[in-house]
């Protein structure tokens, strides 16, 4: 067996990233279905996928997180409560042999979250772990994290070790609103023909806004705006969801900095542009962010188990 | 003609509610397709439906409200500004012949919401008009009406007049999630063997408790929080789907109530047990709602234009 070459494996739900690495080097990736979207059992969709590598190098080590340990995946691999630091999912990873090769499936994390009800991660926490790996100062004091996404984490890093998280739906409900509610079709001839007059960066900023301004309403009493601003203020389908997106990001960000108290830079581990947008709600909050991206940490944290 | 029958129409969105009356009396009512499933013009989607009655009795006067005024509907009604009262509504219908008949098409409202932000409502100004006849005590002194729905719409009547009002959209955001998300599709083996363990009515009181606990939080960060009570706690999908239900309502309620700052009784014109789901919410806000049928009122409405 070839011991510097190892293959890893973010598998979300919507998402299955696969690397094929030597020591630190990523030597090629290849994309797969997430385990929401599987038509045959996960070790067969592996096996298909990694088929190519193994002819070349023979049985390689295999290292996943993410919902690959979910009750849908492939194993179950347990939740570790917090606090929990790297060493703790070290320990509970899963380790099995299939097809003459080790494979190794990360824990999720799961705690009692801040509005009283049980949380749950996978994937993330591998994320997290990189991060510590990349950015040892990380390690020391309290972090608030945000990995923004179809949903959306929160987690609170002391001294190390991950204390509790927060689940926000924003990403979910976000398409679900832009692709099957009624407020973005109500597009008319009169929005049709301004469209463009203000920019979607307009849209979004107007959007963090209004989410600033809620105060004791719900997001519930702001969503339909989203449509009204079309049929009454003639703007355009592109603005509205750029609206949209500032409305939620907005909301997800003024409600997590309230529910953690938190004052202190965020950092933000995701993807560019995601990113992006929640340090520019961030800052309409007042607070600053640095941005990590969220496959580097993801890597990082998967060498790691 | 026969001046004494005449066929009122209801028409929103996702029905189309016709009814053939003779003075107060309904005689015989009929369903259709609401204006966004229709696929032929809405004129003649009205004709075929009302051949029957205008074969018996001749041309028969029309009365329609809700989004047959729409853009999108048969012909655009105006929106009436706040603050508007019934005189206005009757001034500001929309009368032409079609047929050999007279029809009536409610216009809408418009306000400038609390937030800020545009809001318009379509049929649901007729209710209103409709329960102002049914009860004229509405017609003196401050009221908020509540009317449950898809979008649900909270209306602040001063001296017969509605000052302004607010959308919710509590109804449409259910349906999307439970029909489109991920948050009860996590139904395990666990789970389903621990259906009925506790009883759904459970599940929309917990809910209801969950988003009075929301303070700066918002709805996003307490969504999750129904697919992981299925993972962590056991609940079962019915259970769920309760409580997802109580924590969006409960979330109405609390914004709205503090929205616009009442403590008075507030008036639900609406269906009968979505009307009881929202007087439970309000019970929770120390808050004592009585409980309108909105198809009499809608009729009633439609009776004065």
């Amino acid at each position: 067996m070839d011991l510097e070459r190892y293959i890893t494996g973010d598998w979300g739900t919507s998402r299955l990233r696969l690397s094929l690495c030597l020591g630190e080097r990523v030597l090629e990736t290849r994309e797969g279905p997430g385990i929401g979207a599987l038509r045959e059992p996960p070790a067969e969709v592996l096996h298909r996928l990694t088929a190519g590598w193994r002819d070349a190098h023979g049985p390689l080590p295999l290292v996943l997180c993410g919902m690959a340990g979910s009750r849908n995946g492939w194993r179950e691999a347990p939740y570790v409560p917090c606090p929990a630091d790297l060493r703790a999912l070290r320990e509970a990873a899963l380790r099995f042999e299939a097809q003459g090769a080790p494979v190794t499936i990360a824990p999720g994390l799961s705690c009692q979250g801040r509005l009283g009800t049980p949380e749950v991660m996978r994937g993330e926490e591998t994320q997290i772990a990189g991060a510590l790996t990349l950015h040892p100062a990380l390690g020391a004091g309290r972090h608030l994290l945000c990995l923004p996404g179809t949903h959306t984490k929160w987690a609170w890093l002391e001294d190390g070790q991950v204390r509790d998280f927060l689940t926000a739906l924003t990403g979910e409900l976000f398409a679900l609103l832009r692709d099957g509610s009624t407020l973005t079709r109500a597009a008319s001839a009169a929005a049709a023909a301004s469209a463009g007059a203000v920019s979607a960066d307009d849209g979004f900023e107007r959007g963090l806004e209004t989410a600033a301004t809620l105060g004791k309403a719900s997001l519930l009493h702001a969503l339909f705006s989203v449509r009204s601003r079309q049929l009454i203020d003639g703007c355009s389908r592109d603005w509205a969801l750029s609206y949209l997106s500032g409305l939620m990001i907005g909301t997800d960000v003024h409600g997590a900095i309230a529910l953690f108290g938190a004052r202190e830079p965020v950092v933000l581990i995701g993807d560019g542009a995601l990113n992006e947008r929640y340090a520019l709600a961030l800052r309409h909050e007042g607070i600053s962010a640095s941005s990590l991206d969220g496959e580097h940490c993801a890597l990082a944290g998967l060498r790691t188990l």
